[in-house]
């Protein structure tokens, strides 16, 4: 496991896993739902572990790379889901019904106006990106909107007492956006990176990596400056992660990172900020290709690998719920005092130690 | 995926597939949970997914072979866990609660007499099973009769209106019996099976598993008789699973399977009567180390790895959640139609079929 302490708690990590030592189970046996109560309360900085407020962000934004012919649904399709969202009928509604999160649908670049009565936060930084294959996809000064819009928005929902946010996203064309960011990032060519997205045909497959790595070459924007690499192939949904995160870790208030795009957007954060990182929780392994690569660079272990490729935030709903799980059992089971079972009748940490990696 | 199909419900099965993949969603793109609605409403034998009534069946029975020194805790901590799951304390009480699942605490052989007006199910078989090592755990009769408690459960249950049922379990020294009866399954070595349960020395586990070889050796189960495999080394609460399952596939109410000890009791009831393995859903990879090789036997695939070595039926209830999203999302998602949502702008079923395996 990575090192997930942020400075100056060890005196909390104590605490908690004092706690989680003498509830009532075998050291260890609640394998990583122990590491999520350890992670979620150093995060927060309390060992009073509750998630009362669950909020899942749904950033969208349209993609101008879409002309290129990289989806298998037209742009379109960016304001449909939108609606969607609104009236309740797609993934992320049925998930965050079931989780007990509410959803906020953001407006950060739909070509399209939505009706103002209409519950999506208007923060749209322009009507969906430039084609990043003719020119940046955005201007620097939109790059640095998109995160800030992001930033104000986990501020305001640690301010409404909000325990953990969900970073998800809708956008035809973004897993292109994303695998041209992540190529840049990691120094590895397109090919290996580039996934079927929605659901495209082998050359259409063929056709978006080569846009990827056409872009990279025309841009070539510094893989340790993520503002350049976002206004360059980048997308304001993917702007907005970023912020979010900044936000939400500056309030210590953490963050499920949904699929591949969100986790493009969370390394796009790391490499600006590393200290981030310890407020995350990676929420799945999705079927994308090239999300595999992404979570590597961070060092990150999916909870979930159930083959979801569809992102909005569906992962990391089923992930909060995990992250849930393990708070109620740290908080509400009963220790060996207090329910009368007899403890263990060695106590070896060595071996205990050991048993975690049988499997 | 291997094939789930119950006899005769081809028409179900496109009917429920055509749904799928009528949805706000890429074909394909919620991936297992698209697996599990299919599974679940062939089950079912109905189109109409729900999981209204939920139950979650703790099996407690103690083992003779713990005089063995197999567990890290004493045979009394069967009894005082029960009492903890009375009073709502153990973690399988809180993942109960979280997902709205009914606890049903039964005693197929637990050492103690518990005060009648305890909500425990009283369906003692004996007072813990005879140490195997000297001879059979059980008789022929309370192996019968330990399968029958499941069945009478089971089939009490679905005419309760349950639409799924949980097995779990508790029984100090259970994972002994557990690798005993995989061992003799498999035809493989003890040594290979053999993992630490609830935490033991390097000493405790050379001799755990030489008591399973020793076991065998002297009782020579045929393994292609899984009640006398159950009789020579097998506990109450693995026949009591084993029954439950027969009761329950015979109704049409799908079992979440939980960890090692739970996979094995539905190893002994898919050896007896192979169809039943459609209505089984594997829950997780535990972490104790024969599981991996129990599920292989039945070319199971879990849903969760999270290293949970606990069992109770913890990772049975986070499957049930999981399948109670599947069968969300297939009951309240819109479909293209209804949402006004555009749909591929090419219907390529081979490129769609490929892309789930892009990961």
């Amino acid at each position: 496991m990575r090192d997930i302490q942020p400075a100056g708690n060890s005196q909390l990590r104590l605490t908690i896993q004092r706690r989680l030592d003498h509830l009532t189970k075998p050291a260890g046996s609640l394998g990583r739902l122990e590491e999520l109560a350890l992670q979620y309360g150093l995060a927060r900085g309390s060992a009073e572990l509750k998630l009362a407020r669950k909020a899942m962000f749904i950033f969208c934004a349209d993609h101008g790379v879409a002309a290129e012919g990289v989806s298998a649904y037209p742009s379109a399709v960016t304001a449909q889901m939108a609606r969607n969202f609104v009236r309740g009928g797609a993934a992320i509604n049925v998930l965050c019904r079931q989780c007990g999160i509410d959803p906020r649908i953001v407006d950060v670049g739909v070509n399209t106006d939505f009706e103002p009565d209409l519950p999506i936060l208007a923060r749209k930084i322009g009507r969906g990106t430039q084609n990043f294959l003719k020119g940046p996809a955005m201007s620097e000064a939109q790059a640095l909107a998109s995160v800030e819009a992001g930033i104000l928005l986990a501020r305001e929902a640690a301010g409404q007492g909000y325990d953990i946010l969900g970073a998800g996203e809708m956008g035809i064309g973004n897993t292109t956006a994303a695998t041209a960011m992540l190529a840049c990032f990691s120094g590895r060519d397109a090919g290996q990176l580039t996934g079927r997205g929605t659901g495209i045909t082998d050359a259409q497959l063929a056709r978006k990596a080569e846009v990827v790595r056409q872009s990279l070459a025309l841009h070539r924007p510094d893989p340790g400056d993520p503002m350049q690499v976002l206004a360059a192939v980048g997308g304001f949904e993917i702007g907005a992660i970023a912020g979010l995160i900044f936000g939400a870790a500056a309030a210590k208030v953490p963050v499920a990172v949904d699929g591949f795009i969100a986790s493009v957007g969370a390394l796009a954060a790391c490499r600006r900020q590393p200290s981030v990182l310890p407020y995350l929780f990676f929420s799945h392994l999705s079927a994308e290709r090239g999300h595999a690569a992404a979570l590597e660079l961070m060092g990150a272990r999916p909870l979930l690998a159930l083959e979801l490729r569809l992102g909005e935030g569906t992962g990391a709903a089923l992930a909060i719920s995990l992250i849930e799980s393990a708070a109620r059992l740290f908080t509400e089971m009963a220790t060996f005092e207090s329910a009368g079972v007899s403890q263990q009748i060695r106590s070896d940490p060595a071996a205990s130690g050991a048993t975690g990696k049988t499997a």
